[in-house]
């Protein structure tokens, strides 16, 4: 019996999250099926935690135990020989037996991808938030620090998580621009590291950041988010499609 | 009477390229329209050439004349709250009355993204093509300066268009590759930028300098078919969907 580790990415634009749901295809059941093929066996895949409906990833971890003599690190390629052009396995190993995708997850690394500017980006559609007025990203990122540490961010979440703390950890918030050949300074993204995520949290944060770069909010609003645990002093959640699921830490 | 340039950003997935077509939507239609709807006249679109099916664009231009109140600048806003999202004007103005987006054009820049690695790019799916084997590119990029200079590409050119000579002036022809945040220096970049290109041109050209970087291929290829004119000592066409029309010239 071997536990294989699995790197995943995705555009989340065509599935209803990373769990399966009655509505909808999963992610997970894809990756799944594609498993089960390879292998001949019925396995579990053990994500590191659920992306909602729309939401992509470029690191999502997931694990599973398999008898199949494939050696780890060829999981990849024969899982991208079936798996369809939207999901593709970018890492693929064995590891111990012990490791679980979900529960030996130390951090995550989420980024929320905007497109400022005054007009639309077709070739990022559903892929980030597009915002037309100009951004104060500075004033952005030095609000963004004050999310840094442990805080209660119940004023951050929405309704519907199972966590029983709204208290995490956040060890760093980030906004740039980026400066490359794609966006040309148009692209801005938003990247938090932290031990946990709330339900919405990101897209929460990343709106309220949004709002701040927009001079509607100012860090007092965070200030009083946090004092107040009220999410009517915080701003809006920005929609599933400029959140990318980065990087887990085990 | 106005005569109104637009400046028009693409992903072109879903279309069966620039020009309607009997068996699929047709971009310059999806437009055409929804300038029908600002101005409330019949207008004729002129392109600054088609592209294929599944070809992207970042500045396709095209123009028409009208009759509408609306000033040039402002057709940017009203035609992006009508178009898909797949659709967008990066830039409206006002032109002189002679300006024809196709008669004028006196050069091109397109793009052909390759991503470089082992596995596949679930994000760029229908956004480039990938070569798993790790390209030479310093050698494509050397190679890519044969293309430089007034030539005969009839060796480069797929059998269906219209051009009535195939000698074409290529001003510069780059493969470098992407070190920004996105891709990861995974991401390649084949640039060529000239007087006019023929049917697949780039295309073909791309596909010649890709065996050239897996050493299938070198420069010598490139002079032979300069030589010989003749298709087959070329490389493979490689599929619309890494080509980006970038820029047009006046």
């Amino acid at each position: 019996m071997k536990n294989i580790k699995l790197v995943i990415e995705y555009d989340g634009t065509r599935y209803n999250g990373w769990q399966a749901q009655k509505n909808g295809l999963g992610i997970q059941t894809v990756i799944t099926k594609a498993i089960e093929t390879v292998t001949g066996e019925e396995i579990q895949l053990n994500g590191s935690g659920r992306t909602d409906a729309g939401v992509h990833a470029y690191g999502q971890v997931a694990n599973f135990h398999t008898c199949s003599s494939v050696p780890g690190e060829r999981f990849m390629f024969a899982l991208n020989s079936l798996l369809p052009e939207d999901i593709a396995i970018v890492q693929s190993e064995e590891v111990d037996d012990g490791f679980h995708a979900r529960f030996n997850a130390v951090g995550k690394t989420y980024r929320y991808l905007l497109w400022n500017s005054n007009r639309p980006n077709a070739l990022l559609a559903n892929r980030a938030y597009h915002v037309a007025p100009a951004l104060a990203v500075e004033a952005m990122g030095e609000a963004a620090q004050l999310f840094v540490g442990e805080h209660d961010f119940a004023a951050f979440r929405a309704q519907g998580g199972s966590a029983k703390t709204s208290v995490r950890t956040i060890y760093s918030a980030t906004v740039q621009r980026e400066t490359g050949s794609y966006g040309g300074g148009n692209l801005i993204f938003v990247e938090l590291h932290g031990n946990g995520f709330l339900y919405n949290m990101v897209r929460i944060i990343a709106g309220t950041l949004v709002e701040i770069g927009l001079g509607k909010k100012s860090s007092v609003d965070i200030l009083k988010g946090f004092e107040t645990l009220d999410r009517t002093m915080t701003g809006q959640t920005l929609p599933p499609y400029g959140l990318y699921l980065k990087q887990v830490f085990y």
